[in-house]
């Protein structure tokens, strides 16, 4: 086996994963995306994930993971759970959020290592970051730790001595310097979708809206994206 | 919440994953059977694991979970890849098996794990056996205490403490000490299909039909499935 530089990276075509992208590319990776489609209310991000993956080129090794049926039990999926909107920042990060979708990124992780042994991928990518591990407790670092030691001691590399790393470089950022790095690196930011709402413009309202546009104005930055209601862009 | 007896058990419809739902069942759990089809070369695997489900009456909520085309990589699933037949034990356990599907029970745990949270269930049952580990990393004891960690990390039950338990009560048998403790318990062995190569009957050559005959034949105990070849079972 030889060495590559073949990188996985989890893309949902939202703000943090086409960062993620961004910065895999930036330190030289062959970036090979993996969208996973899982019975979301919407397929809005979906199609934010594809003209990520055509920007940098890569749309024809762009692998889209069909888990519809798979992940069940969230406000993201199930159809009589509501969507929360207008909450305070408080309100977000005191307790697990409706929008959890149970152990969504250890299936996400899985999928990839399994797809990234296959390819005879050295990493696998993944845009979890500070902001997210208020409520959801698979976006921590210590989680991310937990599933570095499956590979570890679960995969044929692993076995070898050779395993296959998790790079989650946004882990330690807050939203605003996200926003900094990914206009730093050019990522093509008006191609990203984060609402939970799955409109287009983007509600402005649900915590991702909420979330993102603060990241923004924190930064500095307009984000290219439009929205459903008036964005004071004046702080920025 | 209240708690539960639930149990998720991953069932494949081979002799071990039936012999793990009999000691989950006889340990009076209420068992959700959670099959996998993942693009084997062959669907009998499946047939198995519907009537072994059926005997325990558990049919209506038998969760078959449609992979196809989310794992790749491996004989088991790969047209160009040759599944190897009459090997001595002893090249079954030297190396890592063309057999082996990447990340396999990494994703098989993941998803169970999902599952289990959707519905309330406090633990996860999975056949891996002593045999396994020889060739295979994902079902070693460590990468199943290694997993345990990710549930107690990366979950929100675990996050509350009261984490989801990964039950394994094969890991420390044999495949004789299985056959025994599944014919003790009843299990439904007649329905039980273990063939790589997925023929009816099984071939009798691969390396899982090999190490079902030896475990029975060890065992004292007659294998009710059919086979392409004389088997000697005088040696019972």
């Amino acid at each position: 086996m030889t060495e590559t530089n073949k990188a996985v990276v989890i893309l949902s075509g939202g703000l943090d994963s086409t960062t993620c992208m961004a910065v895999a590319r930036d330190a030289g990776y062959d970036v090979w995306p993996l969208t996973f489609f899982y019975g979301q209310k919407h397929s809005i991000e979906l199609e934010s994930a594809k003209r990520v993956a055509a920007h940098y080129g890569c749309q024809d090794r762009h692998f889209i993971a069909n888990l519809n049926g798979i992940i069940r039990g969230s406000a993201l999926t199930d159809a009589d759970k509501e969507i929360p909107v207008n909450r305070l920042e408080t309100e977000m990060s005191s307790e697990i959020p409706v929008t959890y979708v149970p152990a969504r990124n250890i299936i996400f992780l899985s999928i990839a290592l399994s797809y990234a042994e296959s390819i005879d991928a050295q990493s696998i990518w993944i845009g979890v970051n500070a902001l997210d591990y208020s409520g959801y407790p698979d976006c921590r670092p210590e989680f991310i730790e937990s599933f570095q030691q499956v590979i570890n001691k679960g995969t044929v590399a692993g076995a070898h001595g050779k395993g296959i790393q998790i790079e989650a470089p946004l882990q330690h950022l807050t939203k605003a310097e996200i926003v900094k790095l990914a206009n730093r690196l050019q990522a093509p930011l008006l191609h990203t979708h984060s609402c939970y709402q799955g409109t287009d413009p983007a509600c402005g309202v649900c915590d991702s809206c909420q979330l993102r546009i603060k990241g923004f104005q924190e930064a500095g930055v307009r984000d290219p994206i439009e929205y459903a209601i008036p964005i004071n862009w004046d702080v920025v």
